[in-house]
């Protein structure tokens, strides 16, 4: 492990998380909506920071600040890094800014190193990562590889705003959009650090892991309907139990989502109808969640999920529906970008680890543009979306000297 | 079965529901609250229906309509029959008000008939059995056998009434209540016809059966506590799922209950925590609902579903409290009075089936004053606590007959 290290680096990420996590929309707590207040101000913030860093900055049509260093090799296709400034309502700190600070900490070392990479390197701070503001899901990323749906703009909050109406209060354009889509040409891998938000990393003692791929999603809703009845009066043998039958559907989940490698699958909702402690339930929904890297698997999980549900349901004689609405593809990560911060990892002193995202980022908007790779940082307890998100200055230090080293190997060349 | 029955009696039963069945608390459906302006209403019916009997007859200090006849020797102990006339909120009309009804045809059959019998009968239309209005239970009946809590006049309804005012506002005299206590030696036995209220004698085809216990219920709270976590990033064996957890609960209480003869095991509310379709849950907080007609049964397959479920919560690694907050015993039929029910029953051609009734009924209290015996008279799609609520007239006319053929047993002597 990086035994000499002093930490200067982990302590300037750290610094620069710190003065981020000061923008927020409501006191007390951490929330920095799309295109909100505390969005433009953490926006100009990261700006700052990155002109400070040398880097040619700006904040595009949609409210990412971009910031780019030429290369010596000023035709030589670029290496993107990037994350998010978005955040869920009451967030940690890191989920995203750690990915962008240690983009501005890897321009700032380069240019402490006197060192001029052979292409150009573009920091990328996106705006729309959680989905907790719009309906908009990556909007800002698949702004640049060119898949922005020009429907996004009519989406509209909570609050009954118009994400078309919120662009231009931030100081945005729509009629911007279209110039910010990269030539695939001119771009050759794009590069995103992550808090893990999973315990895998703590539980096997390493600071970072690389990533394999970012897992691809299944979600559906069921609904089971049995009959109500008195809970004293109906004999068992004569019983249609909806929540019987649903638990049994639960357990089935559960031992599915866990035969294969690398797959999860959860039930995370469950409503029992009519709910009284003395009537037999008539009625249970639940939804499903199963995740994958590889889409052959999930599909093969689901397929077998919804057949033991549908064998329980006849079983039992209860009815059963099961409505998939999400079927979103895993997005592998590129072998060679995987290779490089492999040897980074493996020159820091650490066993490399590969592990799935079972989270989306923005390097699957990003994977329509260019080969992607991210490197996950251990968080404490595996905790995300939460205050409590936490990593230490040790693992920030290690992230920050092994991106280095992996962003020096793809700009020499 | 019944062939010669020109239904006469029958229809006299279901025209004197029709006629009670018009005395509701509320449009369009029967609801008919303990003390309410429809109980008085039904009560004061009730009383009509009773003197036109020839019975001498009165509201009691509770509200109870009380109708006694006077047996050829005035010192034997009477024969009671009863069951009550408050609903649940938007009932059917014949949970309660069929066992009232049939012992007024009793008192007209016998009359017709110009039998008197040896002992004195007494008819009962309690007002308190559906525990719908105050937190009390059986109250009115209680009080026969001496078992009014006087503390019950203070309960509150959903309004913040208090029963004493109810009772006040009736017509009732709680200074009234101590003389309303049967001397057990004047009181020879309790006979009470109901509507099954489940779905065994419409399965095996029979109009109506012997009940042969009361069942005994424990009723608990259950709190599994997992741990949260994101459904896409916690691998399944890192996992303490709290749904999964009660899941596999939930099935092993169903199984538990299915083992034993005649128990009933039901989870009939779970509520689970945080709820959302990506979160692992935390927490799932269920009911347990257990019923035998046998108590040592019921605590063994309590015992055995609290063991089952700390093994589940064990290896899980999740926290499990179950806090059991009710083990009513059981109330059994006296065997002598099951017998006259039994001779009366094949004596109609029907073979006797003796099932255990799930439900509460004034009987469990009445069992403290004498010998009690119940009637279960079949119900479509065993369907009670519900506007769907219904039996045929034929049944109907079947239960009559039994009840006098038991009666005129059990009153000559």
């Amino acid at each position: 492990m990086t035994n000499k290290s002093d930490l200067t680096l982990g302590r300037r990420v750290m610094a620069m998380i710190e003065e981020l996590a000061r923008y927020s929309d409501e006191p007390g707590r951490l929330t920095r909506l799309y295109l909100s207040d505390a969005h433009r101000a953490a926006a100009e913030a990261t700006l700052g920071l990155m002109r400070q860093a040398g880097l040619d900055s700006h904040i595009d049509a949609l409210g990412s600040v971009i910031g780019r260093i030429e290369g010596s090799n000023p035709d030589a296709p670029a290496l993107l890094i990037g994350s998010h400034i978005d955040t869920v309502i009451d967030a940690g700190r890191y989920d995203g800014t750690l990915g962008v600070v240690l983009g501005i900490v890897v321009a700032e070392a380069l240019r402490s190193q006197g060192i001029v990479p052979s292409c150009p390197i573009e920091i990328a701070a996106f705006g729309d990562e959680e989905n907790a503001r719009f309906p908009t899901n990556l909007s800002t990323s698949y702004a640049l590889s060119g898949h922005y749906n020009p429907t996004w703009l009519d989406s509209v909050d909570q609050a009954g705003i118009r994400l078309r109406d919120a662009l231009a209060r931030f100081g945005g354009d729509p009629a911007g959009i279209p110039a910010l889509v990269r030539d695939p040409k001119r771009y050759r891998s794009y590069l995103e650090v992550h808090i893990e938000q999973g315990p895998q990393l703590e539980a096997k003692g390493l600071p970072v892991g690389i990533v394999s791929a970012i897992n691809g999603v299944t979600r559906a809703r069921a609904t089971v309907i049995g009959e109500a009845g008195h809970a004293g009066t109906v004999p068992m043998a004569m019983r249609r139990d909806a929540l019987a039958a649903a638990a049994e559907m639960v357990v089935a989940v559960e031992h599915t989502g866990s035969i294969r490698t690398d797959t999860v699958a959860t039930v995370g909702v469950a409503q029992v109808q009519p709910g009284a402690i003395n009537v037999i339930p008539a009625r249970v929904d639940f939804t499903l969640d199963a995740r994958s890297p590889d889409d052959a698997v999930r599909h093969a999980m689901v397929n077998d999920i919804l057949a033991e549900c549908e064998n329980i349901a006849r079983k039992r004689g209860v009815s059963l529906t099961i409505e998939p609405f999400m079927d979103s593809p895993a997005t592998p990560m590129n072998r060679n970008l995987m290779a490089r911060l492999e040897e980074a990892v493996t020159g820091a002193g650490i066993p490399p680890l590969h592990l799935a995202s079972g989270a989306g980022h923005d390097a699957v908007a990003m994977a329509a543009l260019c080969p992607v790779a991210m490197l996950f940082v251990r968080c404490k307890g595996g905790i995300s979306h939460n205050p409590a998100e936490s990593i230490t200055v040790e693992d920030a230090d290690v992230a920050a000297h092994v991106l280095i080293e992996a962003v020096k190997k793809l700009t020499s060349c």
